[in-house]
């Protein structure tokens, strides 16, 4: 059986459930962090602790656990999470609170379910993309850059992107520029080199991401329509899949390259 | 002891717990109302069942329960509420589903708690707003007019408003125009009348704005900054407080009329 960690404490998963006055809730008040683990590790777990911790404090969200007790408990539910491969999801709210108040305690959850990674086939082939026009990323609004549990857009986005066949929807911002898509970050590998858009322009600093920005794999610049249009490969990322080519942007075939597996070969 | 109705039944409100999967925690993949019961009885509950039922089939989530059904459990639990005045929460997710699925069956849930209105010496005299500088509406969102779980840019908006002694964040969209607040609408009185801001400007389709509407008491119209300069009275609307006047905009005092007074003995 599954081990959660809930609010400090190792529990049986099943035990876990939700107060419906949590303003996780109620409100979508709190922010996640998808973690891959394999064969009971959890991957880059440094990097999502960074971010949840940076993000918690923007959002005034105050936990009672020091960096090393997140971090312990990461370890405790990786070890006993679904082999070969789990998703863990670790989620923080502002709590059960009085009606209007925000003075509750924050809820902590970490769970772990088993995780189907894309098959071998699909890293070579790649997968295809939607490119949603309407749908607009505010670069400025409060919760950019945000792993928020307020995710309905992203759902919705992704939901219009699978009607269509396609594995991701792309989305950009209120300048038009290429932001990501609704679970990973994008990168356009062009002729001076493999760029994806900066944290300015309303994207979420994604840990693979990070990783490869570190590396000198991938460098931030703003990313116009033309420069999709002008890609000889897009990429996806994220924690789950890693590096995932694209084969196909709506009408249009792309060839998948290597980079994405090289990529892969990086990741922590 | 409470009441809740619960995927259908009525429940002791005790025993509703949330599955820590379901797509309203996990992703805010979910609608809502807020409803006033006064003395046993829900206001209002056919506007608010028209909105939600029109947002559902929008973010194409069916539920198994016909209006009449959802009409029943509004007046059981009603019944069943606090007094003098109770707060009706009714919530619709997407439900438990797989891994990146959104399969499951909806989540249905309607809980009561106690409310507390303004007293009227606050009706009387006003509350303090603050106007959000950089908080954008994006009038052309996916969520734009939903009354969506994922609310948590609301939220951080009402406690930066509260930080302020503000009982109310004032926001705008994208072109600066004023929209509604983060949990009102607004109505600006100018000389040549009492105005709020269209729906395709961004903001929530308010039952208490329906009801103004449809008796002619209030139009719509898009309302620039100088709008908000030149106002006589500014009242925020919404199905708790009925319309509760403004007496203070950040540094600027205003008065408050008898207007909002006269819109509450209309309301049904």
């Amino acid at each position: 059986l599954s081990v959660a960690w809930w609010n400090g404490r190792l529990v049986p998963a099943a035990e876990v459930r939700i107060d419906p006055g949590d303003a996780g809730f109620l409100h979508g008040d709190g922010l996640f962090e998808t973690l891959r683990c394999d064969g009971g590790r959890a991957r880059d777990g440094a990097a999502h602790l960074d971010r949840l911790l940076a993000g918690l404090a923007r959002v005034e969200i105050a936990i009672p656990e020091e960096r090393a007790a997140l971090a312990e408990a990461l370890a405790a539910v990786a070890g006993e999470a679904p082999r070969p491969v789990a998703r863990l999801r670790l989620t923080v709210t502002r709590g059960v609170a009085g009606a209007g108040s925000a003075d509750g305690s924050p809820t902590r959850l970490l769970v772990a379910a088993p995780y189907a990674p894309p098959d071998a086939e699909t890293y070579r082939r790649g997968v295809a993309v939607h490119l949603l026009p309407d749908f607009r990323i505010d670069s400025c609004g409060p919760l950019a850059g945000l792993k928020s549990l307020a995710y309905q857009a992203n759902r919705l986005a992704l939901a219009r992107a699978e009607e269509r066949g396609a594995w991701e929807a792309l989305l950009a911002n209120e300048h038009g520029r290429l932001v990501e898509g609704s679970r990973t970050n994008v990168v356009l590998v062009l002729a001076a080199g493999a760029f994806t858009p900066p944290v300015a322009d309303g994207c979420l600093p994604g840990t693979v991401r990070r990783r490869l920005l570190e590396r000198g794999e991938i460098a931030e610049r703003p990313l116009a329509a033309a420069d999709l249009a002008a890609a000889r490969e897009v990429i996806l990322l994220n924690s789950l899949v890693g590096a995932l080519p694209v084969a196909r942007l709506d009408d249009r075939e792309l060839a998948a390259g290597e980079t994405a597996a090289r990529w892969r070969a990086l990741l922590p």
